[in-house]
């Protein structure tokens, strides 16, 4: 089993429920709160570790009471922590996240210290890639610190994931690097123009990504599976029904679970399936990194 | 001097500064996270403290980093702490605070623990109340509790003090409990439907507040100041005009501040102008406990 570094964000997320979502001016009382470990980067994170990856976290946190909380959770999930640095000055990422009877949700984000996660912090992680190690990122860092990391890990010959989350424009230069990339239908369509709402449109899509210079594009399609395209070769993995509760990181679980197939040795439409069935099993449970599964249940 | 009993809330304020608030389903990016101690009972127990006042604060916070921090925050003010429970089941509370760019703001609130503070919180902490001192109340812990209070603290003699914020419809039998009442505009309206919009309008519904059996009514202004009636007296105090920065719990510091006047013996004019002017230096200070003055700077 090969080695997985993911680089990307941490966040606390405090979550209020209560009977509607607050409007201008607004103070709605009798809510309910939970505060949960999240970001793209430690969710992905805890669900690689949680399916057996050795998974080595690249992340920033402030020097507080939520920075020091995530470094004990992502201890406590067996990941690597080495590279969790604490920023002096800025604070840890917190989203404040209200969610209504219905389950519609509004959401502001304070990025905080994932904000500095810098090249500086990239070239001290640097010195564990080894060539044919997977690297894992998202877009909740800064794009330079993003682009410097992938181009870094594929000059040295590690296999580079991106996951394009949250949607945002990308510079040409980045493709060439990435072994693979995941957009949902959203992203895909940011970054192509093309409007996916199909499995014709997704494969269209799928092809300018491939022309931009990247190897494997994973475009994922929601209760529809994913779509899997390379230069020769095309595959629809359909995923099963399943009652959805709260599809809250099923995307971070899909990527997380990906990786962690590969590393294995899974080709891709294995590996794919892998994720599928993880993120399916996600979803019928409440919670970011809560509704992450074990590798026995899948 | 006499003794200060403040009944009442404590929060932890989650606030997030962003460029515009976040609509049905939208995630906004980009914002700063502060986390401030709040919520009415601690915000006037603070006040008070500072001011100078003999302060006892009864309130519940849960056995959570919040209610930890709340609890020390409360020692380092000089606030007598041994009615702070710690609720080993219910979270302390908190409140999710949006703030756009123009200082509109959206907020949802989650009571946690200030909804478990009980009649046995109060029957414990009344070992301590003793004839003449001054008991201070707001409505953001359950009714019945505040009722119990007033009645269990008139019966023993004690001065009691409502600030009936946030607005909520009272039961009849409260106000004969109550040595003063401290509604603002919206607040007093709720209680007598009359519409306070000027001083003619206030003296109003001062005159049902002391029908219902309160002994001093104080309505107050805003930028107008406030209105103190009697059965045979009323007055108007004016405020000196500020530039305000920040009305957050400016009420929260004109009751601290109320109470500290009335325990040092002023009478009712006089300590209302000493609260006025409390309030006054608020306003021109970001934050709610933050803004609260010293008793130098009056």
């Amino acid at each position: 089993m090969t080695k997985i570094t993911i680089i990307g964000s941490s966040n606390t997320d405090m979550v209020i429920k209560s009977g509607h979502l607050p409007a201008p001016g607004e103070t709605v009382l009798g809510g309910d709160f939970f505060m949960n470990p999240g970001g793209k980067g430690a969710n992905q994170a805890v669900a690689a570790a949680r399916l057996g990856g050795e998974v080595h976290f690249v992340c920033k946190v402030g020097k507080d009471v939520f920075g020091e909380t995530a470094l004990q959770q992502f201890k406590n999930e067996g990941i690597h922590t080495r590279f969790v640095t604490q920023d002096p000055f800025a604070p840890s990422g917190v989203a404040l996240i209200n969610v209504d009877a219905q389950g519609e949700n509004c959401i502001t984000v304070a990025s905080g210290a994932n904000n500095c996660l810098s090249i500086a912090d990239i070239d001290a992680a640097s010195e564990i890639f080894e060539p044919g190690d997977f690297v894992l990122i998202q877009l909740e860092t800064p794009l330079e610190t993003v682009a410097y990391a992938a181009e870094k890990a594929a000059k040295k010959g590690l296999k580079v994931i991106l996951n394009p989350a949250p949607a945002a424009d990308l510079p040409a230069e980045l493709f060439p690097h990435l072994y693979a990339i995941t957009p949902n239908e959203t992203e895909a369509e940011l970054l192509t123009c093309i409007h996916v709402k199909d499995l014709i449109s997704a494969e269209n899509a799928a092809n300018i990504l491939l022309n931009k210079g990247v190897q494997h594009v994973i475009i994922t399609l929601g209760a529809e599976g994913a779509l899997y395209k390379t230069a020769y070769e095309t595959e629809h993995i359909p995923v099963s029904k399943v009652v959805a509760q709260d599809t809250t990181a099923a995307g971070d679980c899909f990527n997380g679970a990906l990786v962690v197939g590969l590393s294995e040795g899974m080709d891709f439409p294995e590996a794919i399936r892998f994720a599928c069935k993880a993120a399916s099993i996600s979803v019928t449970r409440l919670g970011a990194q809560a509704s992450m599964p074990k590798l026995e249940e899948l």
